[in-house]
């Protein structure tokens, strides 16, 4: 029987929240067996942003990623945050490595090809890049992963990356090995039936229903890139994929909405 | 018969220098065996200070890590210029893998206490913190770590460290399970006799010789804490110890000063 691993996604509503980050750090750290946290950006990238004169920049309303974008997610994600949160989990006993996708080659990325629009120095990534052997060798000697959006190119170049998208794909990638639980934490108790009702969460959801909840648009779109790489990972064989509050889903296993094939 | 291993610290003449570290870093991917890269800071540092409006402070003519400057030298040291160093390594086939004290625990430090000065937070490290089973699980996986001049104090805080220091700790901490050598690089080719002529490098410098030395006043002072950092790691059985040009001493084991007890 494989070893549980559980892969939890943090976003800024944690991490902005000082209070609530060390009740979920307390949590996460007391997990037990292999686990694997991967955290987002939060309101510190643009304070730092704003304080040295970058501005978010937008083409057709996409957020992209100009080269001075690059270098202060690069400080702030790959240095602050993660370095941060790995200090905050080596004091309660959790023995945290902090990584990108460039340390130990863990996640290697393309640049997104330029199309309608030039998203910059964003990184896409596959499953099939996931350094599995560094993710079993840091795994197997009690190491805990913590792990920033951002990756390389190969070429000596760092790049931006989704965090959705690389929780999803660690987690995939991890299936052969270990019995992997894959945790989105966002700030709502799971995907909610009635957008405008937080009491509305669903225990469980289909694919094909949520297909239908969004050509209904009985969904907040913002939700949308989150449940498509939940899917994703559903798709790709892991076996417990959740979306929730991340106290509640890492304390009782059936809180949040369980995503279904 | 133990295997090699080489500790290689490089300061800001490099990391300010594209066209050097370009060399550097070809020639530190091309070295053989077990190897270990510990960075200073650079003129970045600064650069990126001034930006945020962060002065360097200055205690009794001492420099000072307060709570800004902690903030900026996590962001610099442990995201712009160990992600940069580590991709850089990547692209040339060497897998390296960037750390700080706080990662994996390799190196837990102390707050300096304050005495005349409250240096702030700094942390002062010993070859007994340096978490030696974390660096054996990593160079025997092939990793090469990249080693930020960061440490922790256990309790959630990261600590500016001196990278000097670092690379003696660390450098000592591996003698029993590496035939380890140390290599402090500089601007230049040694340690000279004539602080005016850079011509004038000593090919070994004995400790009682260099005790002589500092208090004739005969070597230009900044360099003492790096030399102090150096014969420390004599002291403790690195059984090769060399200050120098970081090229010179790589492409040439017997360039620059060798020190011996």
């Amino acid at each position: 029987m494989k070893q549980p691993c559980t892969v939890v996604k943090i976003g800024g509503n944690i991490l902005d929240d000082s209070a609530a980050l060390d009740a979920f750090l307390d949590a996460f750290a007391d997990l037990e067996g292999a686990k694997i946290l991967i955290h987002g950006g939060g309101k510190i990238a643009t304070a730092v942003g704003a304080r040295l004169g970058i501005e978010p920049k937008y083409v057709d309303g996409r957020r992209i990623t100009d080269t001075p974008t690059l270098e202060l997610v690069t400080m702030v994600y790959g240095g602050t945050i993660n370095k941060g949160l790995t200090a905050a989990l080596q004091s309660r006993g959790c023995n945290a490595i902090g990584l990108t996708g460039a340390d130990g080659n863990l996640l290697h990325a393309v640049k997104r090809p330029v199309a309608a629009v030039d998203f910059g120095w964003v990184g896409d990534v596959r499953a099939e890049s996931v350094n599995t052997g560094l993710l079993n060798t840091l795994l197997h000697a009690g190491l805990t992963p913590v792990v920033a959006p951002l990756t390389h190119d190969g070429h000596g170049r760092m790049l931006n990356t989704n965090a959705d998208t690389m929780a999803s794909v660690l987690a995939r990638a991890l299936v052969p090995f270990f019995e992997v639980s894959l945790f989105f934490c966002f700030e709502k108790k799971g995907v909610l039936a009635n957008p405008n009702d937080d009491g509305s969460a669903i225990a469980t959801l289909l694919e094909n229903d949520y297909l239908q909840m969004k050509t209904g648009a009985s969904l907040s779109g913002g939700i949308f890139p989150k449940i498509d790489n939940a899917f994703a990972a559903v798709r790709h064989g892991v076996p417990r994929v959740m979306i929730g509050e991340a106290l509640a889903l890492l304390n009782d296993p059936d809180a949040g909405t369980r995503l279904l094939p």
